[in-house]
């Protein structure tokens, strides 16, 4: 399976002997993931423009050799950077990290599949532009292209970002490279700027797939809120939070609140955003999920859900017609909810000092995730990445990288009906299965639009605990297929679940047909999100 | 090209002897447009159900016959039922008119290709759902489905449909049949519901496309608002016009205007919406557009565009705060600007006689068009079929039926940035095609996103006077190229102007492989939206 002397000469000539990676250690890095992956990369190519990618793409179908794209390989808990089949070669597409275009009247931000989403932050900071590109949970230095490829979600306004993004541009598996929408028209002033280009549309091909290589694309921007506040409550019962979610939705069905800025994770999830894993490092035996709640301040306990909320407001009275309508709206269906805007901020911030005493926790700490450097407002966060740390053993490092580190992860990515009941039922799926193996069943819920949820399911452990691994790696089989088998279908796989789904038998054709229309050589990402599984006898 | 006995047989065991139509009389009434085609077409075929489509395509295929398909054929402007090359059989699926679901609760209805909007309103009311359906200016006999298809447009939220549809079943050109999004995996409960699926993205090949014929789609639905408001303006010149853009976008920028809930008309298209044209029946030298101005009611003198917004309130102080910060971000920048509520409308329908004297407009009429029986809530309008005898001699008829009653209609559809410079821009290109041939020059003009706008341009004339017919055409095709090469982007395209523009040929080749792959015998629609023109050789 290894590419032969000749391909590697070939493709050095192509990208330049430093950007083609054949040392075992270097590799290794590249087929380590936040589980165990037993896929070995015979080579890293790294090219630095669209014309490098086209020739090795040519050397890759002259060779038969399978290569696996990835930006900035951020794809924690669904697999890293390791392709999904053994023996394929990286295509490292970090090298391309230019953001090619921004108009701040427009409202856009054409980038290069290396750009992450700290730069994006730090560049429209620098323009002190009064825009902003919803943030992801996941890591800041994360690839904002491929976050959106992956169909990936941000919080706040525009954040299911599949839905904001125009003017691809590609290479086919076989080297050419097409545009897609209306910057396929020539001359066209809406390349950047409208959702749809004249006749079918190419693109969706290019989403959650192996069919292209896209380069380039442009990503729509929010602009900042004169009115921003942040709420925040706590539910306690199934019942509550039934009442609780038909108010929030019927909110947003009347666009009081925002497609992507209401989020519910249940208190387990909490805790791990919150603390660390209570190791005592006397070797003792560890506390079982159930005891760990009895750990958490005061103000949670009972807790089994906590939801937050932004709100954009355009003038004081817009604001305050949104909080009165949302308070109005909860009223006795929650247990605790406040508001916070930027009188209540800054008031908090005056009386840190005696309110942390009061409660128990550290005011300004919260005011900073909640308000000033909120996740909603486009703030880059490195709460969850450091999250990965739960479970493992010893101090935190300087720099997060879970890949790195051993820690271990495993992702779920679910869609739900907007509905309280089906919240409520996937959390207890995940409750009982996450329990009987002894791990804490974290969920996490994000409104998509007022019509579904995504639910993310976060299982973390220790990768260098074998028992923990196993029990990781069954929870996650296992909640992935409970789930499924309840109508909660996947909207992502991670590199081990490529098969853990069966679409119709007829759009699995479909796919197989499309794929060997534009891969005849079967070279690019083989396996990914393409159900081979399903195909019958072979590709041709 | 006609359709040998034998096929005309097999197809007319497959639907019934009653739904093959041969009759020429009834032959000419499909290949009637709003303006003046050569198509002919040999045989119209209805079938009943989907497995009839997967046979009678069963047919086309062995017997290399084109089908092409319609729904309702309300295509006006852009060529009706009139398949795009001569000699292709129409598929008509006027008969599959079933409302297959629709959920309150879930906010959905899933229809066949034959249902209308009229037919949704209705079904709505008579659930008396508290969920609507953005409606189309064009006439409520529509196809719903095809509408989203075409990527027409609805009037408030939700409006821009092929953003708002989900789990569409299809029948590929060689018979199969194939379920996209969530609804491709077994046991969903999000099919109904998500925009997206799980891996590429296949759907979007279906629309403006000939790649395979849809048979039912879920449609999305808004809520009605508690608190709805309707606003006008009027602006007299271009300066007014940039300043009243750039502020009502920044209001949909910050939340407080929805996409598609804008809408701007020149001074030419208020005029055929609420008059006719002034023939004398005397035979006298028609009155050239510019005179048509000077017969304007005073309120409207010296108006080039009028512009009307709707607002969804969620409560009394929600939308006070919309109203105001609509009436603070307009304030000097428009000529007159007026918002109604139910207060104000209630008020003024009380005092509509002595208001209908002393400003010489019916109030009653003006109130029912911009709040009672708004587009902006849902309801169907008859107002834009009607427009389409504007320069018909003769009195109007009981029902509008333009294809029919020799009424003239070419259509153009562009993008362009959300600018007010732009609409300025794209006006007078208008304005000067249209002035030169003697035509009045209307424009109309939708905010589509906060990123850009939808113009469409109305050609009217009477298509039984040649002069004007070949005038309107001229005018159609200068203003088209003229738009194009501008830089406004055709979003939308006539059966006459398939060729009229070329996108990048990577682009076209990719399309040209994948007909190739879904339709080997090219028996689908050939033509439509697949540039054809471009491919060089043939298809093979």
């Amino acid at each position: 399976m290894a590419p032969s002397e000749t391909a590697v000469d070939e493709i050095r000539q192509v990208v330049g002997a430093d950007h083609v990676i054949a040392d075992p250690a270097v590799l290794h890095e590249y087929e380590s993931a936040t589980f165990a992956t037993t896929q070995r990369i015979p080579l890293v190519v790294l090219p630095g423009s669209v014309e490098e990618i086209q020739r090795v793409l040519e050397l890759a179908n002259r060779h038969q050799l399978p290569f696996y794209p990835t930006s900035r390989g951020r794809n924690w808990g669904l697999g890293s950077r390791v392709p999904v089949q053994d023996g394929s070669c990286v295509l490292d597409l970090k090298r391309m990290n230019r953001i090619l275009d921004f108009s701040e009247e427009q409202a856009h931000i054409t980038v290069e599949p290396g750009v992450t989403f700290q730069q994006v932050a730090d560049y429209l900071a620098e323009k002190k532009s009064n825009l902003y590109l919803s943030a992801i949970g996941g890591p800041p230095d994360s690839s904002v292209l491929a976050n959106a490829l992956e169909r990936g979600d941000g919080a706040g306004p525009l954040g299911d970002r599949a839905r904001y993004c125009c003017g691809l541009e590609a290479v086919l598996p076989t080297g050419e490279r097409v545009s897609t929408g209306l910057s396929a028209l020539d001359g066209s002033l809406c390349g950047k700027l409208a959702l749809f280009g004249l006749g079918p549309a190419v693109e969706g091909l290019f989403f959650q797939s192996n069919l292209a290589i896209v380069t380039r694309l442009t990503v729509l921007l929010a602009r900042r809120p004169p009115h921003f506040q942040c709420a925040g409550f706590t539910v306690r019962s199934e019942a509550e939070l039934i009442q609780a979610s038909a108010a929030i939705r019927e909110l947003q069905q009347l666009g009081v609140l925002t497609d992507t800025a209401y989020s519910l994770i249940n208190i387990y999830r909490l805790l791990s955003l919150q603390a660390r894993y209570p190791w005592d490092g006397e070797g003792n035996p560890l506390p079982s999920p159930e005891q760990l709640l009895e750990q958490l301040p005061a103000v949670l306990a009972g807790v089994r859900w906590a939801g937050f909320i932004g709100l954009y407001g355009a003038s004081p009275g817009h604001a305050r017609a949104q909080r009165r309508l949302l308070k109005a709206a909860l009223k006795g269906k929650v247990t605790k909810l406040i508001v916070v805007d930027s009188v209540t901020a800054a008031i908090a911030s005056k009386l840190r000092a005696p309110l942390s005493l009061l409660t128990d926790v550290d005011v300004e700490d919260i005011l900073h995730k909640i308000y000033y450097g909120s996740v909603f407002l486009g703030h880059p966060t490195k709460l969850e990445g450091f999250s990965t740390y739960w479970r493992k053993r010893g101090p935190l490092p300087e720099t997060c990288n879970p890949d790195r580190d051993g820690c271990g992860l495993h992702w779920i990515c679910v869609a739900l009906p907007f509905d309280g009941a089906h919240i409520a039922r996937t959390t207890r799926i995940v409750e009982e299965v996450a329990l009987a193996h002894r791990l804490e069943p974290m969920c996490m819920y994000f409104n998509m639009s007022q019509w579904y949820l995504k639910s993310f399911i976060v299982i973390l452990f220790d990768r260098d605990v074998p028992e923990e691994a196993r029990a990781a790696r069954s929870c996650h089989d296992e909640a992935l297929a409970r789930l499924i088998e309840a109508g909660y279908s996947p909207v992502r796989l991670g590199i081990q679940s490529m098969t853990a789904i069966v679409p119709d038998q007829s759009h699995v054709e479909l796919l197989r047909r499309l794929k060997r229309l534009l891969d005849p050589n079967d070279i690019l990402a083989p396996g990914r999100y393409d159900f081979r599984h399903r195909w019958g006898a072979t590709l041709r």
